[in-house]
């Protein structure tokens, strides 16, 4: 059985929507980051960088196996169920790349255009222009490669679809003044977004935690 | 043949730090980020995110490759060469996670870090201290981590130890009022820096770009 602990993040999001995605056993532990529980030491031996989501999957191959960062977590349940990553070849690949891009790109940026905006009580103007300019960059990349490609690892839907779907959908609301209107300027973001979010999955998903 | 497109950054590094392990016929093509050599049209028909480090393998089953994400290149040519990442199993989803903590952590935190003090003209305070903050509790989390194992990844070398080695070791003296008292402070880093550091594929190839 899969463990997940998680909240109602992003980051988090992604691994539901993975397990209603793949329809195999899991429970949730909810992990409240607005009260610091994911310092609590039992937490931490799971999860030694203090963020959710975290897995520990009671039934690996050679003993139980905990893992951290949204990004590996997906790359091992896709390899273990062996779905939504090939297994092999230039597909495999490019899908891992896009989900790099998310880890390294869109989620940090959205991530602090989210801190500047929202949690900045001043809003510096420095930060919330620096990391707007990001997040619309960014996004530009998006609608260029879904110009190309159905989904953003090409053909098939992937897990780089979902490390990326719940970032944009929960920033279209949680900073909405700033990254609704960058959505509407980019129709490929747009159908792809619908496109994704018609799947019952990651509708249950994003909705769980 | 593998072609590699870089510049002398730590993202940059951590690939000809990898070529230089794998001991495979590679070449180099300087991309000067520093003359937006990034934004040519070829550069982006290899790299539509306009970023460094990019590779194109043109000797790739099913035909040639182009990759983007230098976190996706590492795991695409430890796979081909069969080197630096286990083939399967808990050491091999250890590796990516604390690769991912790379990407998606330590290094857009430093890269933050290193644009508030550095590109930042006026030090804007509320950025320094945002960032000093969250890549000194990075660099806790890495220390933590190898008072438990002599390599990131657990006991052997990985693609983990390449893809931080060059940050942390770049950082020491392109911020080094923030990031040197930080490495001092924790002495499982220091000895994992001349570790890894006494390599010679680590040092020809933080050399090379
Ligand atoms: N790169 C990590 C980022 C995870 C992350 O940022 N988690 C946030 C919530 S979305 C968190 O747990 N924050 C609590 C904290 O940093 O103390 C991943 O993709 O898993
Ligand atoms: N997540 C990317 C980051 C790459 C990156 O930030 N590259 C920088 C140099 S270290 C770059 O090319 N910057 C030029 C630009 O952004 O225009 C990766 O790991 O490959």
């Amino acid at each position: 059985m899969i463990h997940l602990y998680t909240w109602g993040t992003p980051n988090g999001r992604k691994l539901t929507i993975l397990m209603e995605e793949l329809g195999v056993p899991y429970d949730i532990h909810p992990i409240d980051i607005g009260k610091d529980e994911q310092f609590a030491p039992d937490f931490l031996k799971i999860s030694p960088n203090n963020k959710i989501p975290a897995i520990v999957d009671d039934e690996a191959e050679g003993g139980p196996l905990s893992l951290f960062e949204s990004g590996a977590i997906m790359i091992y349940l896709a390899d273990k169920y062996g779905q939504f990553l090939p297994a092999s070849g230039a597909a495999r690949y490019t899908a891992i790349q896009w989900l790099m891009w998310q880890m390294g790109g869109l989620g940090p940026m959205f991530g602090q255009l989210g801190w500047w905006v929202v949690s900045d009580k001043e809003q510096t103007p420095k930060g919330v222009e620096r990391y707007a300019k990001e997040a619309e960059r960014l996004m530009g990349v998006l609608d260029k490669r879904l110009s190309e490609a159905p989904y953003v690892g090409g053909d098939d839907y992937t897990i780089a679809d979902m490390a990326i779907w719940p970032w944009i959908s929960q920033y279209r609301t949680r900073v909405k003044d700033h990254v609704e209107p960058m959505v509407q300027k980019h129709p490929h973001v747009l159908a792809w977004l619908d496109r994704v979010g018609e799947r019952p999955a990651v509708q249950k998903g994003f909705a769980l935690p």
